[in-house]
């Protein structure tokens, strides 16, 4: 019998749950602040629904089996094509169509620090318009979530579709050469300028003025405006590249207007591996953190929606690594380490012990989190367990404490006790998760 | 090319999503302020930890498969088993060790009306203690829970197993003809009295001094109190009832202590069907909604934690039925219908398209949720949208409204309109909310 978690699997015990749902509820909150309502999908798919739509590498990585009706089925593997599932078989859904969901996928991948075959996904999604201004909301959505999580310094990088056509086409590549360029351009924030130039070199022939080209695409500007700019004189003459550039101009106006526009900037070397992004794409990076790589990250992709329901469904979104941003959180020391919700431990003796009981749950009615040790031990136990789960305060109540109908309230990190009215230690306790990060 | 969610399998779409995400968030904010932390477990366990815990029926309801790397796997069943896995694999958590987790489970049942095979599991427990006061601190989550949620009709119905183990021991009845007569006798609230009593003639031949114990025990007393009385006169002869008796009055005292002593009664014939639970066992109804069953039900089991750590650890837990509950909760009308979390939709013209995003932005900040039409429309057919989706206030900003910083705001029910200053709508739709169901 194993007594231990699945190979590449893991359990979170309540410190870090306590933490992650935490930040969780602020992500909905956003979310929700916008519109979006969440929704859930089976873990379970006919394996039809999702074959077909990752990429042979990620049919490998898929869980895949008969179930006990010998049904062909998969485990979720992302949230994005059941979205599509779902937004086909529900066809009476209004448009357009807004929803979150946060759930976990499962894809078989060679387990590494920090890499599981199971994790959270949390994506939200705006389908059935094509506009500048749901494009722009995706961005405001992502901008609100990392400000909401206590995040100022943070940087959105804006790309489109479009000037990367703009530039494959300028540089003649197509097909294999398109799709290879575009997966080396993708790694420059990885590999720096001069690998990436020497990559560019042995794999394509370039001469110099497209190797110029290149350059000046990839260093473009300064500011989101000026880089549209030279953007438009290096590539602008490809249609594809044009509008692009439009789109951009308009959703940069937008999200300017509502005073985001100083965290955004256009970085026309953001390709986005996923191949079925059609529009705008988006990254956003930690500046305290930039080795983290994209923590929110998104775009437009027309296409994919409309394969169930066989009509034309455009659809934007957003995607958060909430296991990446997490622990950039954590290393930003923005995360709490509480291994218990409670605010105050009551220490009790056992003639007590219904005192604390009826102390515990008027507490309880004021919104305090209140632990009662659950067996009559001894007073100096009961205080070794508050101060080793780390449970900010301890209310002893004695006979005495018991008759006044008062506590003894013990901030246990300075020692500090006093003798308060229930109502005192109400505001007290209040005070503290104020004060609390 | 499938387009359904799988065989026996759903969907959960934004009106149920957003009342049920409600629904469990007052239950985790009730669980968390008596202290319990939330934890997860993986979708997938070594079959070798699930299976032999369910005996044969449950195993041939587990998705087993191999996965790919060849291990022999299950889905998660319950959260029971994993419980004990975790707590074994982790002898650092600190004990008593209290946790709750709400995970979705699967079970390869006939799918049937309300049945699915993916659920939601909801459980809380306390591990490493078996005492009264363990045991009461469960009956006043399960009382808490069922108060957050608005339902003040419910009675929770305690048994202990030692009672029953007096009973069947009176009866001499052992092995298999116990199990069969335990079995009988939790039927008693489906089949009614008289149907029970053909049973159990046609399965045991009770002599008539036999029939007579087994009338007067299930029916025995109305107050709690009282029917202890009764029952240790019946069956207190047997040390394992007299120990039950005793743990069941100190269990009363206390919560009659906590103030939660007149939901609940004593009633001798409650079983529950697993035969993991070892002391006090509890369910719950909702009084106006009887034919539901119960919503909440557990109790003690000390053998099963401890197979995995193979040392002793006694546990006490309580089970909320979610979809059960949710389903009673909207047959009483107390969970709202939106599909939406929108408070309010800004109309907006093309030219205020920005004002409405600042706009949006500030009210957002006020902890209102709103939702923009994320395309140029005619106000019509913004005014349609809101209509239809249930949103219960617009408000338009047209160009006068923007240059004067005003809003027109509308009450879709009423039709009602006026134009406010931003925080008069603050506080409006603040209102609305409290006065809300």
């Amino acid at each position: 019998m194993h007594v231990q978690a699945l190979r590449g699997f893991r359990d979170y015990l309540p410190k870090e749950m306590l933490a992650k749902d935490g930040m969780l509820r602020t992500v909905c909150r956003v979310f929700e602040s916008f519109g979006y309502p969440p929704i859930q999908t089976p873990a379970l798919e006919y394996s039809s629904v999702l074959l077909g739509k990752y990429g042979e590498e990620g049919e490998l990585l898929m869980y895949r089996f008969e179930d006990n009706g010998g049904r062909d089925v998969c485990m979720r593997y992302d949230l994005t094509v059941p979205l599509a599932r779902v937004v086909a078989e529900h066809g009476d859904l209004r448009m357009p169509f807004r929803r979150y969901q946060i759930a976990p996928v499962w894809r078989a991948e060679k387990p590494g620090k920090g890499r599981y075959r199971e994790f959270l996904q949390c994506d939200v999604d705006l389908v059935g318009v094509n506009s500048a201004a749901a494009d722009a909301e995706m961005i405001l959505v992502a901008c609100s979530v990392l400000r909401a999580l206590g995040v100022e310094r943070f940087q959105l990088r804006l790309n489109h579709r479009g000037t990367l056509r703009g530039l494959t086409e300028t540089l003649d590549l197509h097909g294999a050469d398109e799709a290879d360029f575009l997966r080396l351009l993708d790694k420059l924030d990885k590999i720096g300028e001069e690998k990436l130039a020497a990559a560019f070199a042995e794999r394509f022939a370039f001469d110099e003025r497209r190797q110029q080209l290149v350059r000046e695409f990839c260093t473009a500007g300064q500011g989101a405006r000026e880089t549209l700019a030279l953007l438009r004189g290096l590539v602008g003459s490809v249609p594809a590249a044009s509008e692009g550039l439009d789109r951009l101009v308009a959703v940069l106006d937008l999200v300017e207007g509502a005073g985001e526009g100083h965290h955004v900037i256009v970085d026309p070397t953001i390709a986005r591996g996923l191949s079925y992004y059609t529009g705008c794409i988006y990254e956003t990076r930690l500046l305290d953190l930039t080795e983290y790589g994209s923590v929110m990250s998104g775009g437009r992709y027309d296409e994919l929606v409309g394969v169930f329901a066989q009509r034309e469904l455009p659809a934007v979104g957003v995607s958060l690594g909430v296991d990446r941003l997490f622990s950039a959180l954590q290393e930003l020391g923005m995360v709490g380490a509480c291994e218990t919700p409670a605010q105050v431990m009551l220490v009790h003796f056992s003639e007590t012990l219904v005192d604390s009981l009826r102390v515990a749950a008027r507490l309880r009615e004021c919104g305090i989190s209140v632990l009662l040790y659950p067996e009559a031990a001894k007073v100096k136990k009961q205080f070794q367990y508050a101060g080793s789960a780390g449970i900010p305060f301890t209310a002893v109540i004695g006979a005495t404490e018991a008759a006044r109908g008062t506590l003894n309230l013990k901030d246990m990190a300075s020692g500090e006790q006093s003798e308060l009215t229930l109502d005192q230690v109400v505001a007290r306790l209040r005070a503290a998760v104020k004060a609390s990060p």
